[in-house]
């Protein structure tokens, strides 16, 4: 999986039948701050995900890749390689809180 | 899943007997341009996939890849790692509109 | 799925058995020249895929990747993750012809 | 599978029901050193990953991706696409220890 | 698939209980050279791997990933995601021997 923070959102009207009413959500991927370990920054990579969690834009999230995407009893059907399986409320890097916390 | 325009299509006569009268299209991937978020722009990837919608060359599409582009009932039998699964009306990134929209 | 061009192949005695008569063939993937969109080119990268269909060396031929290369009657028990689906006659893009035509 | 140093750890309130209880860490995956193959060192990448054998920060770890990572009594109901497999004692290359060892 | 050369090898002794008993190996893929066609060369990219055929270090060897890496008699219940099926006697690219031969 990975995290990555909700940017925005796609409208398609003329689609599969299986994805009606699926709320599609834009994330850029994050990763760990290659120089310090000290915070996470955008990798400049889109993806489109199907969201199972109520997530909205400018939260940082957790994704799940591939056929594990369909693992989830709202998405078992859809025709989907990619979903949003939980908000991340913080994340520690080498002792440290690099992102939440209080 | 990820954004791509359509760029053009394959023909290929002597195939895989499944893939029979399919439509082959050729998409360029899309990103949102890191710089200002402002636009999407392509980056220079070649993929082929199949349709599923009606989409045609200039359109901005929905892509799904690996096993879940068998997820459709178009698809189901294809020996097949990428689909079309929507046209994109409209993008929205950071609360502005990036692609369609009026 | 992908483009790409039959460039060699591989021979291999020891092998599981499955895979016993099964020709393996080096393919380069093509993308769309991005300066231009009028040619396809080499991207540098190898793989080895099993044909079903035929195909040769100097031949430009349509992948497929993942579980799907294993959804054609002849590959179906098979462990690949890459086939050969179809030889391509022509590939158009914009409007213009960048691969056989007349 | 690759090998990868577990640096962090993730936490999620709001998540898909079958992942409570489930420990999210954050890994860099590792590679040999081109230069002299007489080291491993990190890639700058960021994965997060559900643990299965008990590991902890530091450590270095061997890592299961896509499908495969529901292959485990402990995962085989979840919807992720990478899984900690085993802790890492030694890692031997061209002959030479490279990691762990005496 | 693709070829790569082993390296060398991996052990861990605290994993899932399926993996008792599977030697680990370390490759590096390798892709022919771009400027000459003449060569098979490193990648410098790390992957381990499970074998199902006997494989040392200093072999050129076939390695499948993904679900299909399940798919041999060998490993199908294996949570791995890449295998080695095949040790390469000899490659040939536009007609010239690069590997192996006599």
């Amino acid at each position: 999986m990975f995290l990555a923070r909700v940017t925005g959102s796609v409208v398609s009207t003329q689609k599969v039948d299986s994805m009606r009413g699926q709320k599609l959500l834009i994330v850029e991927p994050l990763r760990v701050d290659e120089k310090d370990q000290s915070s996470l920054k955008g990798t400049g990579r889109t993806f489109i995900c199907v969201d199972t969690v109520g997530s909205g834009e400018g939260e940082t999230v957790l994704i799940v890749q591939g056929s594990s995407a369909r693992f989830t009893e709202e998405t078992k059907k859809l025709p989907i390689d990619a979903a949003i399986i939980g908000i991340v409320d913080t994340v520690e890097v080498q002792g440290k809180n690099v992102f939440g916390g209080k």
